[in-house]
């Protein structure tokens, strides 16, 4: 049975670009039947990098049968993954974030976890000499999920190994990083054809605090001004999602990447307290500016605090 | 602050050994300040390797502080784990078990899991060709680690990979295999001292099926007689020790490591029925033989039915 390789919900581009990467690895080097599937429609960012280097978009699948053959990556929360995940036969984890708990293997399998910014970055590792077999469009997806992940190296995730990787490829490539990136987060910041609901649940996570359950979203953009003119109706917004979706509150973090900021949007009292107490921010208003944030991983959910 | 490294409650060699070569390896070669510790006594045969190899008796600790650093190794079953797992800092996981979930992480750490027979095995693939710094005794430790853990490749769950290496560093420290293994299995037979409580605890880990919670309780041995001759008050201690350990039955499989099964012991009716269901004994009197099981994570537990 061909094994499944998948990333997230509300594929971004690592979610969907180390699928297909690690779908040509199972299929050209370990002989092993693979096809990469999404569990949602891919952002802005990752279709700008399937067309840029004419890969086809993984089919979108609903959920996984029992004893499917599958292969998780960028990963490992179950909230995150197909209903039946814990059904299905998981036969390796390849991911970056923290351990959640929850997700449960029939029998040992291959888990491989390193706390670098990008699954790509760990496949580059786990690949190795193999990947001078790779075509282009495979060594581009790696450093398309590398520049999106660690944001052209501003992102505080970075490692030096992300780095290092980024920049051999883009060697091997022929691509000017600067002038790539910039088109990749143009691409990014198009956002303009979503509505309010769709960009609050565009790029985010559940986390609960101290009994209060938020849906953590972020967009990360080049022109913050085309989400921050309509915040007036995405604050409006908030209440159903949040209530849609069983959380007490939506927070939102329009994080301007050239700049180095973040702007957290405060529609009420509760969003107040959690800026003034996470970020030790002054509020006045109905937004936030944050200096220096960008990251949720490393700089938004570690310090969450009600 | 010094990290601490180890494997799981109930220490056998695997969850002795490791602790010991990755915490050389921490302080040796990765600059990092690092102590192998032990959270119980270690069994017979992991006394016989740290006694053949000189190498010092780790010390026992009870708990982990808040905070403390800590690599795990030989589990990821927060049940296996210090009390305060979730609250100490870990740094790492290497194992070859199915993940359980329950453990969670305060951030992306290194977790390496791979469905090879032995903690060593994946080890000695991660410190590659630094094991050349490595002294004897650490190499003597993988060795014996995966020997004990195949039951010197007699074991379903041994892999290509484990064999090969064993034989490298066997080739290497001068070591013969048979005769080396011969003597680690005497000493791991060599249970006469242990209470009948103790020896259902020794190399025991608990799991229900269908509601029903068991200790399922595997003693490898070359000496079989010398636990079955006691078979009778280890039978009725059973009762006991379940109801301490709060299970409905402890099952003990008597590992027959030369003629490679096992006897089941059959004190009652549900172990009568559990020996049927799963597998397929017929079952006369109080104890039955199983040809050809000798693996709890391959054999037993994937085919325990009530």
């Amino acid at each position: 049975m061909t094994t499944l390789v998948f990333g997230h919900k509300a594929p971004d581009t690592d979610s969907t670009g180390s699928p297909i990467i690690w779908a040509w690895y199972l299929n050209q080097i370990k002989g092993v039947e693979a096809k990469p599937v999404l569990l949602g429609e891919p952002n802005t960012e990752a279709l700008f990098m399937l067309d840029h280097w004419k890969l086809n978009k993984p089919e979108i699948i609903a959920d996984v049968a029992d004893d499917q053959p599958c292969v998780i990556v960028d990963t490992n929360n179950p909230a995150e993954l197909p209903a039946n995940i814990n059904g299905a036969d998981v036969r390796a984890i390849i991911d970056h974030h923290k351990l959640v708990g929850g997700l449960e293997t029939k029998g040992p399998i291959d888990i491989r976890i390193e706390p670098l910014a990008c699954t790509a970055t760990i496949m580059w590792k786990m690949i190795g000499d193999d990947l001078a077999q790779a075509p282009k469009a495979i060594k581009g997806a790696m450093l398309t999920c590398i520049l999106s992940d660690t944001l052209e190296f501003r992102s505080p995730t970075t490692t030096q190994e992300d780095k290092a990787i980024a920049y051999a490829l883009a060697e091997d490539l022929g691509v000017d990083i600067a002038e790539y990136a910039a088109a990749m987060f143009a691409a990014k910041s198009d956002v303009s054809a979503f509505s309010d609901a769709e960009l609050l649940r565009m790029d985010s996570k559940e986390y609960a605090v101290a009994g209060t359950k938020f849906r953590v979203s972020v967009l990360e953009t080049t022109a913050p001004d085309v989400v921050l003119d309509r915040k007036a109706s995405i604050m409006e917004t908030m209440t159903s999602v949040a209530a849609e979706d069983g959380v007490d509150q939506v927070l939102l973090f329009v994080v301007d990447i050239l700049n180095e900021q973040a702007t957290m949007l405060i529609p009420n009292d509760l969003t107040k307290s959690v800026a003034e107490k996470s970020f030790g921010a002054t509020v006045e208003g109905d937004a936030v500016v944050l200096p220096g944030i960008m990251s949720r991983k490393k700089q938004i959910i570690p310090n969450l605090a009600v």
